[in-house]
């Protein structure tokens, strides 16, 4: 398998430099669907296109009966106008993979290709899942979910590459690993004035302004201090003269926390701190949520197990347990049906230090090689 | 005097609507201007034309020598669009004398006419003031001051049609009786970043906020509660997306006082709270005030002598001690040069009950008959 | 009269020094009011003692029929140690007239001399009020009017030596002059815990603290910025320990307002904000309001009648219209039901400009004359 | 070995039961630490009492030279008045095992009798730390380590009881799993005054309310979410009366972090706050830190090897990684010099259901088989 196992590795580099260079915008995968198929089919996996939008799903079974594991990784590029220095820089002007998902693609293919070629020396079958629309919600999980993708999986596993981690480094968590992002939307309606008349009016800017100072306490007295939870306001908007009082005030933020306990507790006293704060001066207001991807939880025995498999490949002193990050990922669905564990591949490095969503984002490419190989164990190793 | 009376009251009438039909913006009054000093000039008072802008005076010596008094009327309009349903509305789209100010001009031509009538009855002089400008700072009675209109003068009185006063009530005060109205424009400087990690980030909007909640404390605490005071925040603007934390707050406002230490002690505190806030989260600030009109302050006994010609013309229990009002006035700057006494003349009536600067604003015009009577005799008696 | 008014000004500096060094506190004035009664009656007055506890009034006609003026003083003096270097300085211990109701009695005992002997120019009828009481709510203006000690009088006047004012000088004002001086307390119950785990408790602490922090919006959006009002929170206790959080937050604080209106308006929205802001975090409350002296509003024509009388007897430059003061004082009770006015005599300069209430209090005693001579014109000039 | 194990745990149970009803305040455990002193040497161990104060350390080689491990108990108590109706309930009036160091103590005893009895067993050698005064900072900790009770140690490990978690569980966590504890003392300056003239003061009540207002922005804002952070207030006290603004406002807190870097960024937060807050308002102040025990940090491979060990000894789905928990320990004193880790053995059912610290509180005594046998395991598998 050693030949077999370098050659793949320079493959899952030129496609991974390939999509690099193609990126497709979330909801728009269908060129690097397409070829994610041909390649899969090539192998000889039995490849399903047209799930959950433009994502695909493809098996194989090993030697014997057993189990099923699933592999995911997610396809999308993001609205990000590439400002790399390198030859596999994107060619498509505004699009970006700069979140490396394109990593994600080209590892899981070249895992696809080491099962193919070891076939009779592993037992169950393994599914692999290449879902698009990771980057913006609702996401491509749910519908991958909705159209099978899942069915008959007993286990489900994903990395991430992860430039604030050292490539080299394996890291992921027991429990809740990754936030739940939902957002609001805020209109404080008061009645607007003549702004040396306070009296006359219900003035939007101070209620908002209140609205916000009081919301600091949700998190600093009200969300449990060892559950990480954010509560921000992005944007608050009022007014447009210096002497009238405004008559509304909008705001939007964004809520991130680690349970689905915390994230319903959160919103409500979000909305009772609203309220409270528009009673106290007698406006008006609307609210109203925009649910995210849910907090990503991983499942205690299958965290155990990976960091059993990364111990053994790379040795324990490169594998860790992490803090959880506030950002989202709808990895998180697939753990709500099944068990798994999500898992970040350190891909920093001195000139791959920018973070996520950057233009100069870039990996460590030989995060691939651990990627793909951490890939193949988890499917082959039960 | 009898018939002269009516029949310059039918004048003033007529010049009231004719001016609200052909209303000029402030720094254009030009044919307003014209007009006037047409007028008076075939009354046969000397004119001088071209101060202060479209301002002028005109100046009429009594029987005998004697103190100089001034008599100011304004003569601009504002940006509205004339909503009334009666013969003389505006006929200039977007132009409308929602300010009383077509009154003030035709009254004081009105005491102009009677003043050369009874010519032979009064001793000293007489200064007529008509401004330019008065609704836009920095205002035409500046300009004027500079141009050399109170020269020579001793006193100064001026009126203001007041539709929340019924017509037929006239009003003033002792000292303060309008507002210095000041504007602030701030601008905070955070630092944005991503909306779940507000840790790395100076964030805006909650400093903007915690500004506006701060700043309600230089009223309640530190302005004399017997000085009226206000610092409203008409506009702030902060951010753009739901998960952004905003790097820049921006936000506006105004602040009445009643005094010239208040007036710099508020600024001054307004000043001390926004570097306090912005100290306290590490954020950094521009501040910028744009001075209005100063207050307005009365002279004691100018105020005395109002009344009691006011009284004496119409019974005492037509003229009222008044609250000062929280909006400017640039008369406010004669009374800073001269002793002196701004009145308001009682305007409204049931149909007449539209604020000032309101599309629907009209005077009872029977205040045209009070406000000119009241300028005549205050020029004639000393 | 003139050697009997210089007779009687020596009396009443005798009478006041007399005071000065015998205060009683309030509810007390057992001996004062003893003495001004003998006093009263060997003048020939007929004196009704036992009036609102140990007040008493005091009637005298004039030559012919007319209304019936009264005059009021209050007697009570303050639990204060006087620390004055006077010969005439107090001799009870901690017990001072360090507010000038010894003056105010003195100069209205010399005032009834006056009367009398001029019993003959005079017509009408004069009633004397001398209450006691009038530091500590209930006050003693209230029982005396139960008593009837207003019955059958058409107007009412009253003096308070003033410091703050310069002597020689006269002041009123038309409408409020003096504010309400109400109470409240506050128990906002939360629920207490483990100081590192707040998410546990309802932190009293940090819902008093909002409450304070929003109760400033009162004054600075909800009230008219032309009525003074103010708000303040005078204590605030809550908590024991460092590290355990407090489960009942107590506030107490005092309100002062000039009208009826606002009075009840200023109650209602702390009670407003107090609600939201408990309900904002789930804490229970209690809110009490102790109502103290109602806000004490001159009559305008009387104000006017003042103005006159005082500027004929000391010129128009010696009289002002003065701002509002923020302190209370029961004779509103007897404004509440009989036109009448307050007035300030100045009684300060460069020895006697301690505030009122002060432990080194003192007047200049040249306000006696003024204050005599002012009653005793306001009794007699109708 | 199976014969000397369950003689040893029902000595354990019988030294728990008497350490229970003869509890030792903190820095007073002279009885309990001789009575360990005397068990321990008749088993053959080398003591030196005196250690740290009341503690004492003890000594013993294995069968071959290896490795010093360190095991740690805490023997003092808690001023509480015990409330249980066991007949082993404490015998001291006011002073209580509330906290487990009783078990703690016993169980540390009886590893010491397996070790000793399995001596030819195990290489290396084995420190045992009993130290005073766990409960009361500074700690019997630091005191001991001074005192040499961590010379030639490789690695330190310690158990607590832990209600919370249900018996037969154990938990543990990798990096910090307990907070820092320090405390504030916070005294603002203003100046006091009339409660009508806010003006003419400094009012320490709204200082003080803004501050602990702005305070909750450090958690909400400044601190990463997902390091557990908390500062609570849990005391402010300021003011007398209803009417008179407070010249002075103190306020008392805790601080809670997890990290060095967190201590010490916080308490400058604090401060900046505090500073900014006194600023904005012109008052002075003063805070003051008390410095509690450090964060309680476990080392990875100890805590690898924990988890190891407690699996292999009741299966992995007996252990669990635990979320920090925002209580001290000075154990953390330990961590700072050494490897090591620190470990929860559930002793929760549902009759010993009071937390730490409650008059109620018990531990399931299975909970001492598990400490005992871990213990043990610990100190001879290396």
């Amino acid at each position: 398998m050693d030949t077999s196992f370098a050659e793949t590795l320079v493959k899952v580099i030129e496609w991974r430099r390939y999509f690099h260079q193609y990126p497709e915008l979330s909801y728009q995968e269908i060129k690097t669907s397409s070829y994610v198929a041909d390649q899969l089919r090539d192998m000889g996996w039995i490849v399903r296109i047209g799930v959950g939008g433009h994502g695909l799903i493809a098996d194989l079974d090993g030697a014997s009966p057993g189990k099923r594991i699933a592999l995911r990784a997610d396809m999308d590029a993001l609205p990000i106008q590439d400002q790399k220095k390198v030859e596999y820089r994107s060619r498509i002007s505004g699009v970006m993979h700069a979140c490396g998902h394109d990593g994600h693609t080209s590892a899981l293919m070249g895992a696809a290709a080491l099962l193919v070629a070891s076939r009779d020396d592993w037992s169950g079958s393994v599914r692999l899942i290449f879902q698009p629309a990771e980057e913006i919600p609702p996401g491509g999980a749910k519908a991958m979910i909705r159209d099978g993708a899942l069915d008959g999986v007993d286990e489900i596993y994903g990395i991430h590459l992860w430039t604030p981690l050292p490539a080299g480094k394996i890291a992921t968590t027991v429990g809740s690993m990754m936030a739940a992002a939902d957002e609001f939307t805020i209109v404080i309606k008061g009645e607007g004035g003549h702004g040396g008349l306070p009296h006359q009016t219900v003035d939007s800017v101070t209620i908002g302004a209140h609205f916000v100072v009081n919301l600091q306490s949700v998190v600093s007295r009200n969300i449990d201090p060892v559950e990480p939870g954010v509560i921000s306001v992005g944007s608050i908007h009022a007014g447009t003269a210096h002497n009238v009082i405004a008559d509304e005030c909008r705001l939007q933020g964004t809520i991130r926390t680690m349970t689905a306990e915390m994230r319903s507790y959160a919103r409500k006293r979000i909305e009772e701190v609203l309220v409270a704060t528009c009673n106290m001066f007698g406006a008006k207001y609307s609210i109203d949520f925009m649910l995210g991807y849910p907090p990503l939880v991983n499942h205690t025995k299958q965290v155990e197990h990976v960091i059993q498999i990364a111990s053994d490949l790379y040795g324990a002193e490169r594998v860790q347990i992490c803090k959880p990050v506030m950002a989202a990922e709808d990895f998180a669905y697939y753990l709500e049906q099944l068990p798994g564990c999500f898992i970040f591949v350190g891909a920093g490095n001195e000139s791959c230090s920018a973070p996520h969503h950057h233009p100069h984002f870039d990996i460590d490419e030989s995060a691939l090689e651990v990627s793909m190989r951490l890939l193949y164990k988890l499917a082959t190793s039960r």
